[in-house]
């Protein structure tokens, strides 16, 4: 029922207890950090909830389960409330053990973890260099920098030798990248991956994979939902 | 033998290899970080070497093993390479299963990954209010907010009524924290902890744990060191 995917906002009543046997997840449709969970819920096959949240205007029964406001926040039937994306994530690959994302062995597992900070030191330029493009404001040397960034994660894929980077098959740190790699058209940043041709394949990879597919939005509706973000009246419900 | 606590420094030749059934932490004797997994290494028998190295001017053969030049950063006989101080002990925890310090609990470990974030917006305190008064600048906005932040974590044992944060024994999330208020005192932070009563009695407790005084320093080695730190020219070899 699509019409329930509609954002509850302050003001809003409490959905139900969630249901036995299932788990929810508090989300925001096109946010990259939630689509990590909904990536990992859909992969793994976990019955699931999703109740999508205002971020401008929250409803106060959301901030009483996590006063920090954030998504994604999973709640368990029992009540538990476990938030922030990596963490939710080897939550979810834990509690619901078959189809493991993450490998078994603690130092590829930790090779994950690593690769995970690197990365995250790459995530604030998705949210930099547009917003300079939008204040009219000289972006070619961010534009450099995240090139290079990129040119390492190729590396690191021309050295491992596989088609993902877990291996040849994806895993979970594929799941923890690709929310920001789909978004590189709508951002306008594609050009950022002009000398990193296996990151590249590893993107087009990705994109044909079944549970990326199932969380993703037509081109057409984040440029649309980009445009209400970036007038500062984000439209959490458009194409709805 | 004391003599091999000294620091590497650039230019020096090699250690030799992680001897098989050990593992080498790189560390440096009053980071913070690195005895988060010193705490590990030591609450949980595990057998390993040390090298220090001189932050200021580190090895080249350290740099080939760690580009980020990082501590702490482990290795194992295999010459596998792991850094990030809370995942160096997740994957200690891990590697070596007797003795856990994580909880088996996929929530339970969830929140204390939780809790560790939490704690990550509180240690930039621990530098930005030194730094601040060595500059001669009024420092009480920020130890106000420090106060409220210890009264948060004072308020987390109040609700769970357990002598330490997973418990009434020490875990992960203890090791994960403690570092940063055993140099309360010598930081001259203690008056934050004006009414964070119970957080004070954890304080306490952490101070008489074995690992805990295992992997100390006296009060005077703090301060000598911290004096060289401030003055810009750290002595890392301190004490010795």
């Amino acid at each position: 029922n699509m019409s329930t995917q509609k954002c509850f906002t302050k003001g809003s009543a409490a959905p139900g207890p969630v249901p036995k046997g299932s788990i929810r997840l508090y989300s925001m449709r096109f946010c990259p950090f939630a689509q990590r969970t909904r990536l990992v819920l859909n992969a793994k096959g976990i019955k699931h909830d999703i109740i999508n949240i205002d971020l401008a205007s929250k409803p106060e029964w959301f901030l009483m389960k996590n006063p920090l406001g954030l998504v994604p926040t999973l709640e368990t039937p029992a009540g538990e409330v476990i938030y922030e994306s990596a963490i939710t994530c080897e939550y979810l690959d834990e509690a619901y053990p078959e189809k493991k994302l993450l490998p078994s062995s603690p130092f590829a597992k930790a090779q994950q973890k690593m690769l995970l900070e690197h990365f995250s030191k790459v995530v604030p330029y998705f949210y930099k260099i547009p917003a300079g493009r939008n204040k009219g404001e000289d972006v070619s040397e961010l534009e450099a920098e995240m090139k290079e960034k990129f040119a390492k994660l190729n590396e690191f894929l021309v050295n491992k030798k596989t088609r993902f980077f877990g291996g040849d098959s994806i895993t979970m740190i594929d799941y923890w990248m690709w929310p920001f790699f789909e978004r590189l058209e709508v951002l306008e940043l594609n050009n950022c991956l002009v000398n990193s041709s296996e990151l590249k394949k590893w993107k087009d990879c990705m994109s044909e994979d079944p549970t990326v597919k199932a969380t993703t939005h037509s081109v057409d509706t984040y440029k649309g939902f980009y445009k209400t973000y970036t007038e500062g009246k984000a439209d959490y419900d458009y194409g709805l």
